[in-house]
């Protein structure tokens, strides 16, 4: 299912700016690194499995979140969590923000077979930017500031933010014991909203002569060095351009066949099944291992 | 004056691994936020003027560097800056990393006015990487674990890690009141050495047809959304291909010429002036304030 909005907070500015400076100001821990974007990602903890602020990492544990000490020092976004959202299925609480970057078209939860549906991943942006979108396999969107969002990352979906201005989302973690309902995230299940209209991109259509012109101006130039760079370039267009979130996927397949070398169309292929379609538990992949020039 | 090698240490293997291990498992705090790299970038400070850690700017002052938690959980390296290097005039001692990532074609300190000799920076790798380089207006080298260099920062100069691989160098940066040889960094002079040979990259020909096509076919396709990946793309061409380290910034204008979009003949005209021109003292660029799509 596609990712959908279902709530709205109010939001006070003053409150909420005076935390978000704070929150601005936290020492930037950067995740494990990941090959599959690019640009600043930020994530700080505020309720976690371990109480360390440091620890961003998702993981299962049967006891209430703890509250970190960075969620201790931003008292208006600890009274949106406690006084809106059930703690008693609350695993995680972390700041995210995203700053001129992409995460390229994938699926997670592809290399899992439990049931993925007891858990449940809810977006609120603390902040607007116009120039920030997310995508899955329906459509571009903008989750605006005080939005409630389900996210679903178990279909094909993509972030950017075209801007160098910060975009920071709350970013709750819910798992449940079994079959729940979205509203029961709440402590007031009256914020559940279905009716909430959400900000769909208007994109430009993308002519096939256009897609044609550029594959064919790819395939001259594409070489192990701008592999990654083709890659970045082509999976931005889809958040512009009516295109399908995976299009790059199916361009960069034509660009690299065309190209002769056949290196490339078999990284483009194995990157293809690894993002989107299958990984094997604890498969590792790497655009970048290719035996490069050495000196 | 390129950046040249003056010296090598023996390092100890079974020590250093020890210590680069932990160095590997210090937070990677971020540095600022900087629009002209991709990739991951880690400094760590060991000796800095506030001796905290999380500290990773490099600034005048008047007295000696003081170590970091960071630094004394290091005994090997410690022992490495203290037995060698001339802790008189060292104003900071980092670990540097760069993993899976450029600095773009730039120089240092064209904003500033006061005679910059008398600033000092040496690098030396704590690690080989060959998928690593450094880069200035004569030539692509890859600096050796153990060798001693200058890096000239005044004049053109870029870096690269095609890997997704650690490649941990350390830093050391020196301020001195006047005059001085190189050689006074040294607790003995007779560690200066000019005779070590260095290892420049051997890059292959790039035909005068092959970079017409290149131009032509980017020119075909590069737009605002793409301006920037177009920009890293032709950055990193030099450090495999024999063309100077500024020849991005040449195409770069070339291609934005012909594709009659003067908005991005412009953002190029600017940009190189920026990079490695001239700067004003304080300002400011950057690559990705366009107007972008708003939902």
């Amino acid at each position: 299912m596609p990712s959908y909005i279902f709530g709205k907070i109010e939001l006070d500015d003053t409150q909420l700016q005076k935390d978000l400076e704070i929150v601005k100001g936290f020492p930037r821990i950067s995740e494990e690194y990941d090959e599959f974007g690019t640009g600043v990602w930020i994530n700080n903890s505020l309720w976690n499995a371990s109480q360390d602020a440091t620890d961003t990492m998702y993981r299962d544990f049967d006891y209430p979140a703890k509250q970190t000490e960075y969620g201790r020092q931003l008292p208006y976004i600890s009274k949106l969590v406690t006084e809106n959202f059930n703690l008693e299925y609350l695993k995680m609480v972390r700041t995210r923000n995203l700053i001129d970057g992409m995460v390229i078209p994938h699926k997670d939860f592809v290399e899992l077979n439990k049931p993925k549906n007891q858990y449940f991943r809810v977006f609120v942006p603390l902040e607007d930017n116009q120039h920030a979108f997310h995508s899955d396999e329906d459509n571009v969107f903008q989750m605006k500031k005080g939005e409630i969002w389900f996210l679903d990352a178990a279909i094909d979906h993509a972030a950017v933010n075209f801007s160098t201005e910060s975009r920071i989302f709350l970013c709750l973690d819910f798992a449940f014991p079994g079959d729940f309902h979205p509203s029961e995230i709440f402590t007031n299940k009256a914020l559940y909203n279905e009716q909430i209209k959400p900000t769909i991109a208007k994109r430009e259509q993308l002519k096939p002569e256009a897609v044609e012109h550029m594959i064919q101006s790819l395939s001259q130039i594409i070489d192990k060095y701008n592999f990654k760079d083709v890659l970045f370039m082509l999976s931005k267009i889809h958040f512009y351009k009516d295109v399908p979130v995976s299009a790059a996927y199916d361009w960069l397949e034509e660009i690299t066949r065309r190209s002769g070398k056949e290196e490339l169309l078999d990284k483009t292929q194995k990157l293809r099944k690894y993002m989107i379609e299958k990984r094997d538990l604890g498969e590792r992949f790497s655009i970048n291992d290719w035996k490069e020039l050495t000196a």
